[in-house]
């Protein structure tokens, strides 16, 4: 795994012995932190840049390292990040690489600077770029909400509260529940990129530097809008790790919610989805089997998920200032959370653009279920000025005597409702079927088709579709 | 516990039974719920005026329940809320009150609302004030930083890396540390308030209401700037209590870190800081003991306050739209955190405000332990032109050789450091003590006392304190 | 809150200052240690039982602290625990109301002993007494398996594999999944319980004592199986609570499962199951719903109980030896988690006892679905001698007709099946239907029904129930 | 990464489309479950072997089978498992390539089994592997406390509680508090292994087989002690796994308190040990360093370890029976944990066998702190019959006048004791020597040097080590 074994340059003369197999192992980093060569690479080029700017190193030294640093780049695109253990980490595997390729002159890059101040940069610059691409990931989600959300804005399913059939919905209104949820995720992703968009470099180790460093070039070279305002916090901070993974597991929360209604939709009793072939799979023993095994693995990831944020703020727990090698801790959670996340939101926007929904049955079973028993409280509210309470009572008293008949409300004769309550009259029959119901829930928000079709043209212009 | 066993008036006449004493038990969230009825008396009179705004009641029925509820808040402000497990939940509470003192009217009421988006209306209120409240307490802990940060600017201490003296730092400068991380704590807050800051009521029980109520006029009598999009999920969401308890666990690992510095920097070895003899106990066995109670407590909650955000995630996980009974396990983890992080705030700003530091104690560590070895290498690179990884090199051979003789760096005599490298002068004496290594660092956000005072006078500007 | 504001006398005259009410309110534990009451009397008669036998203090003193703290325990037992905060915790509560009453002898009790071993004791007893509530709750709620899985051996149902159907099970096979978890949850809290019974009483602050005490002697008086081996592991140490916890945690994570399956049953498309009126609930604004709250409960409070576990582990997490502060956080997790456990078990059985199982609705979705699927493969495999893997590519091209043309498996014709596969002849019928798949399944541990009749007789003899 | 784009065999003709590339990325679980080849393989020639004996397959193909079975492993270990998504998991990767070397006998391997129960076998059976191997390393790190305790029973170090010195103790008693912790930790293993060491081969899918296994044969086979009781259990579970992370996430708890307080000695002002170069390492930026990275990295990685536990039990909640492929996730954190804490135990075996522990410094801080304030309290109690609580405001009254003075408790005259409380006399003195105080705490379980020998000679005898 390693090429040179208990020689580690970097550490200096000071240890008597090598670091030992076990510590090899526990302390290395680059298998993980080698996903943040591309950062590690544009930090040392700002950094670079701004100490030949600065006259710190001489412009010929600055100039070798960029392009050393393009090299070593170019290296790594083609053959991938080399992961020796005694090099522990990207920052010492690149500046190694960069020491056989360009020589002596790569020793003045680590001038002014520090792993410190250099893996905060880094990592920051990592969680900012995985933030831009979640953010696409979750719009392309949202423009599949909207799409079938649009087609089905006035298809009917049963409303569920408690997963009891509650209220007539439409499945537009339902699909685009998730819309919001997701602008959400969006606007906390937001919130976590802003407040990262500090820079570290040059907090050096932990205290600054006395080099005569210029902050707001590498600040601006990294497309960062400030300096961060204190080395110690700059170099102790993982709160936008914390933060991305907050926005993370409330995300994958969502999408745990909806996996749960697609596999309960997707299944024999219920029936009212089925899932595109492409993100189901077969069983290996029962040949009948379509399984809804993507939407089970976005729920499942869910949980791992919740289990990374859980790991990074039991490590971040009561840990002095400044830096401590507990952190190091930090990428594995935020790296696998990441990769997580991403699968689950195209995983997700998968199964909603192609899923086909059997809007008869959700018709079907809407339509069972009592779901228009409030519409007829409603309409004694409304029509006979009864108060809700009492309006409540009369309907409970014709949604059992419709039980105790098997029959649905509207099927309960006029007689059969007056011997209930004699202020009912023929006009009830308008308030119980279900595209009453639906029609007539057009509060703001609500489930009315054209309340519906309002907000997925609101939605569309907020996600620039042409309509 | 109650009065009214087995006759819950409230659900009407459908069950065969009444609950069973473990059902109403479980079911029960009186006891805590009772915390939201200052919202609760809230939403429902803006609520009653809507509805009598809008003719969907008569103007004098709306009139008697504004009146009623404001009898019903008076009691419970001077009596408390009663505690009937028959009435379930606050909701019920109250109104079952109304009933008592308005008569049938109270009934009118809940027209076009539900309990489903009753109580995410309260209980975004309630996270709301919460919010503001611990702003403001957060206020007041970063006045205690920057108060004694501009004491401290240039008191000198070891700054740590690992809990090793790494290089010296000024006191100041590690209390603004802190001043920059509760300054994000308010922020997120801040991000948090602004994203609930959605009116839910008239979402109804989960597909909006055919009352032609007026959104508006509720969001705008309650604060709120713009009322939910969708009635799904307006019932079903419950990422304002997540972003809060995120924040609120975010906040307590910082005062976790706050707490650890405190006990390590009170321990005898230590000897840096003496806490407020009004934030510490002593021991019912040992008579000399000082104990840092307070401190331990903040790290302590810390764990809770993350139990509290991993509670609500794993209950939220897997529900399906739209409200899910297992969502009423929302508010104890919540108030729970506020609970928490409210007093440890309270309990950070006394002892921060309270403590002595001991800053002879603190010179002193600072100048063992080789923290100058740093500036050392620094001056190889500057004044001598040595590539920094060499001059690393230097330096550990260096400080190898004043540890073998157990001295100080600045004890090594001129011939010493030139027995390492020929390159030495006299002028390195300049750099080696903790004064001239403090005064150094003075890049944007270092250590050197002067860039901490102008942190310090930012940040009072930034709190509005006369400087 | 508090009668003697400003004057703890217990912590002797070192203090400037009282404590500040901040102090007051973060330190009090009374709030919720005043739930170890019986545990605090009874370890502290045993203590002083132990003192007045060895004479470290005189025998009249030690029969009047007895006597007298069997009064305190009368007046809690009348008129609970007083709640003063200056007062900290049930240790001192217990203490100073000792002192009214018998005056300075009540002095001697605290010697040889510190609050950290006595609360040490004190929650271990306490968890072993709840250890011991929980098994009978387990037990019971095993109980209710077997007796509905005995009732419901032969009843047919779909078998689910994610929620898809699978195979025929019966529900006996099925209520008895359960039964075998329960009694892994009840392995779990005995190995708990055997790890935690060991005494730490004696251990005083954290360093034993040098009074000639009896470490057995209160080891037998209070049950346990022998002392601690080690003075700071045992005032250190929290293992007991933590096993608590997450074998509490497990044991919600099932009845999760279970609550999930009873919700899903509930539904109306599936309609399996008819949950006791006693431990459902109504809707406030739809009459017609009838809601499996205490399920959705149980369910939500894994969520709690998970963050629980999680609250002490992060507390623990990193504190040095011995006591420290923080674990003063250990009782609230445990306390509620505890009672949320307790509440979820009743109802669970309350549950599983009234529920009314739609049995003729469950054996009409088996017999949708495919279920016998697995059973044609098998039977190919059986009586044709052809490979597993071609067996299961041959029925799947027999799903795909059926399905094609709307039917069941066993309405396909001879000729349509040869068609397939010409090996095909009509003892294939024999497999295809529920009750032969379910009755071919009688491997150990299989879903036929006299291997589920076995079991259940199996159970009850384990249980103790007559047959 | 894959050979076999867009053509799973093993799924059958049933899918009009391929697996799409996400469902193909999300759906493997090969690049983690390859760990399980082993086991894998062990199982399936159990299964064979018993398919054979009784003669549900021919005894030639069975024969076939389990010697391609040894082919294939012998590959793997050669070479590597292969990582063709494709074939999704190890299970698949084995029977394709079996299939390969054996031809169509291959496919009689999977008769009378399906993936879940082949999944819940091998992967309980790398659990236990895995428990075996950990308990190995506890056991090696146990022999270390024991050890340096042996070595240091009579090493004075002040004992501290609230990180606070307390009482003084002996090094060799706090080493062994950490015998104790790990003692309980292989007893947590224990109980995991034997709860787990059920073998649930021939559950098949979800209800049994039809074949006529012998699930007695596969049992013993492969070591586990019965097959399980119930199909639907015993594909549903992961207990196992929970048990296991519980007890990985106790252990790495109290290695983190460890770590702590290593770090803690390991600071300068401290002082109290040095650890091994080995273990250590130095800075990048100042060469005067050597920081606890192991000590950090172990305390970190608790955090991790816990995360794991939480992500398995979010993952868990909710899931109805019997497998759900959410469980596919049940892996990476045990596999995770496992390898973290497999680490960190070496780790700490490493440190505690070559720290090498300052006990000047030591014994010099126990002598500071007033750590025998609680000897002149108990002398007082003893020697003077005063009541405990009296004795302890007397001590009280002498530490402050020593505090007053800055001077050992000991320096004190006759006089000044005598003003403070005429009882006092010349005795008084032997009792606050540090050795004084520690010798007298002999109480069963104490600090006294003679009972920490004592314990550690039977500490040998449980280790079976040679005195």
């Amino acid at each position: 795994m390693s090429k040179t074994e208990g020689s580690n340059a970097m550490w200096g003369g000071r240890f008597a012995e090598g670091p030992s197999a076990i510590m090899r192992e526990i302390n290395a980093s680059i298998p993980f932190d080698k996903a943040l060569w591309r950062q590690d690479i544009a930090a040392s080029k700002a950094h670079a840049a701004m100490l030949g700017a600065q006259g710190i190193v001489a412009a010929a030294d600055a100039e070798a390292i960029i392009e050393g640093l393009e090299r070593v780049a170019a290296e790594y695109e083609t053959d991938g990040v080399p992961e020796d253990w005694d090099l522990e980490d990207i920052h010492m595997t690149t500046e190694s690489r960069l020491a056989e390729l360009i020589g002596p002159a790569s020793g003045r890059l680590h001038t002014a600077r520090s792993r410190n101040d250099q893996v905060a940069t880094d990592f920051r610059l990592w969680v900012r770029d995985t933030i831009d691409q979640i953010d696409r990931g979750l719009e392309a989600l949202q423009v599949a909400f909207v799409s079938r959300a649009g087609e089905h804005a006035g298809s009917i399913m049963p409303g569920f509260t408690h997963l009891q059939t509650a209220q007539p919905v439409t499945l537009g209104h339902h699909l685009m529940a998730y819309y919001e949820m997701i602008a959400r995720d969006r606007s906390r992703f937001y919130d976590a990129r802003v407040r990262l968009n500090k820079c570290p470099l040059g907090s050096a180790a932990l205290a600054g530097t006395g080099f005569p460093i210029d902050r707001l070039m590498t600040t601006q070279a990294l497309g960062f809008d400030a300096p961060t305002a204190n080395s110690l916090d700059a170099v102790s901070d993982r709160d936008f790790a914390l933060d991305f993974l907050s926005a993370t597991a409330q995300c994958a929360l969502h999408l745990s919610r909806l996996a749960e209604e697609m596999i309960v939709w997707a299944s024999q009793p219920f029936g009212f989805i089925r899932l595109p072939d492409s993100l189901s799979t077969g069983s290996s023993i029962m040949p009948q089997k379509k399984n809804p095994d993507a939407a089970e693995l976005v729920r499942g990831h869910a949980g791992r998920i919740v289990g990374c944020l859980t790991a990074l703020m039991v490590t971040m727990k009561g840990l002095p200032l400044a830096y401590s090698k507990d952190m190091q801790d930090d990428k594995p959670p935020v790296f696998e959370a990441a990769g997580l996340l991403a699968l689950s939101i195209a995983a997700m926007e998968g199964m909603i653009a192609g899923a086909t929904f059997n809007v008869e049955r959700m018709r079907g079973a809407a339509e069972l279920g009592y779901a228009t028993a409030t519409d007829l409280a409603d309409w004694l509210v409304r029509k006979k000025d009864i108060p809700f309470r009492e309006a409540h009572h009369i309907t409970g008293a014709a949604v059992k005597l419709a039980e105790s008949r098997g029959v649905a409300l509207d099927a309960l004769s006029l007689e059969d409702l007056q011997g209930i309550d004699r202020r009912i009259d023929d006009d009830v029959y308008s308030a119980l079927s279900v595209e009453a119901s639906v029609a007539a829930r057009c509060s703001h928000g609500g489930t009315a088709p054209d309340e519906v079709r309002k907000r997925v043209a609101e939605a569309r212009a907020e996600l620039g579709i042409e309509p």
